[in-house]
């Protein structure tokens, strides 16, 4: 049995490439983890069900898709047979041998399959031609505005941008933007939540220069939406690092209208501020034009943990 | 300026991707480290330069080809930006933002550069799809030949043999079997090397679980060639390990007639025995149907440096 799977905490991506991958390769979709509110959105407005969760890859065959970094993986990986990787991060995970690796700096994951498809070339990663229906379509590009923050993440490159409009006239999504608003108002809509829920809704660990750190996102439309919940974050925040024996931990509260974040910082502060060459507030700092934790906060970080 | 560069020690694969990628990339193709007899009776072969050496990384754009091993790399290669990586072996690095990467478990990183140009899509990696000459040709499917042995390695695959088949119609080489023979000659006659030339000929390192472990092979085509060396070769071999720090060091002799190899072993003797179900004879053992460093070889040892 071969299953796709996207990471840990799975985001829109993530469960959208699962599914469209597993599609094209007669392979299974699965998640680890709850989906979150904005894909819940995604696959009832285009009617598709939510793959199940897989707890082991023992004696099976693993896809992965959007990561490539072990602790953001399925625990017991080594137990299966991991067969290929595509994916849009950095280059986190090793290998005992070869496997199919297709990976792009493209905005998505969900790029990255629409383009093979779009090219006719998934028969290139052993995959098949099949139709795109109406329905995988709009999951292709809703992942593709999800990642992109409606294209304003600085991670958007002129392809994404192309892809999304052929993929839009496929699902008949005659209207980009207001499609795209109301998903991320599902996206942003953090008031519904518990600061647990929140805390945990796109956190991700990384071994940077050997180092333990996690990072958890969120994107706001407001940045009052999550005032009161701030000193509940924080005490999460502490309990998490000392138990996962974090060197640092950051909660990046994204705001997707003012383009840039404030950042809730603990464990190593020295390095967080060398990193962003900033001085922190006690234990927080805003940092304009700073959205990206793929493009921007981790590689400066990588920066300040491993000087040349 | 963008370089693209093989695996230190580089082999007729390596130097040729290089070539061929840097072509099609309108980049710098250079090596690291002097060419072998055999890369360079293919170059004559098809009169096409070799590349210069890169002494430095610093301030370059990197392309790296048929190698994603750190320790493969040139020494300084975070001072310059790693943009893609094309190969066919283990992932066995980490970039600190996403680039561009593509390996598919083939036969030689040629094919790979042979499949893209073929299928129109050298611009899928943002290359273009250039006239592809005669000599090039016949460099390319020199290299598919050299990293399958004739297509007798197990990683050969189907498609290697169909690319080289395409390529030798370009190439306009008649008898792949009397040109392979005549490449696999110049491969193998080391009885014209030094014991340290032929150490270094092909000699690999690596990071497993942990631990550094080198791997340096020969392919022979009557293993009394190397009588003479063994006790000489077995002295730079203990030297090298402590010199390295290493805790393995493998020299493989092999025998691309006999299909199989023999192992001089240095080091954590009890670790080779326990991968290869083997006991050794002081410090070699022969065994028979092993021929690929990359498909048998290093998975072993990563099964047994990392048991589940």
């Amino acid at each position: 049995m071969t299953y796709v799977i996207g990471h840990k905490n799975p985001d829109a991506d993530s469960i959208v490439s699962a599914i469209a991958l597993a599609y094209f390769l007669d392979a299974t979709p699965a998640k680890l983890g709850a989906i979150n509110p904005e894909t819940a959105f995604i696959l009832k407005t285009f009617n598709i069900a939510e793959p199940n969760t897989l707890n082991s890859a023992a004696g099976a065959e693993i896809f992965l898709v959007d990561h490539a970094e072990r602790a953001q993986s399925i625990d017991d990986l080594e137990q299966g047979t991991l067969v290929g990787i595509i994916d849009h991060h950095k280059v986190g995970i090793s290998t005992p041998y070869p496997i199919i690796y297709i990976c792009k700096p493209l905005g998505s994951t969900a790029s990255i399959i629409s383009e093979l498809y779009f090219r006719k070339n998934l028969d290139y990663i052993g995959a098949k031609q099949k139709e795109l229906s109406r329905s995988l379509a709009g999951l292709l590009l809703s992942a593709i505005l999800s990642d992109t923050v409606l294209f304003k993440s600085p991670t958007t490159t002129d392809l994404d941008r192309e892809l999304a409009i052929q993929l839009a006239a496929i699902a008949g999504i005659d209207d980009l933007e207001s499609y795209g608003m109301a998903m991320l108002k599902e996206k942003s809509s953090v008031s519904k939540l518990s600061p647990t829920e929140i805390f945990y809704t796109d956190y991700k660990e990384f071994s940077i220069g050997g180092a333990s750190v996690a990072i958890s996102q969120v994107e706001v439309i407001d940045s009052a939406e999550l005032t009161s919940k701030r000193g509940e974050i924080l005490r999460i925040m502490d309990s998490v690092c000392v138990e996962k024996k974090l060197d640092l931990l950051l909660f990046v509260i994204t705001n997707v209208m003012e383009e840039g974040s404030e950042f809730l910082v603990c464990g190593n502060k020295k390095i967080f501020e060398a990193a962003f060459s900033t001085k922190l507030n006690e234990n927080s700092a805003h940092i304009p034009g700073i959205m990206s934790r793929k493009k921007q906060i981790v590689p400066m970080l990588e920066k300040a943990y491993c000087p040349l």
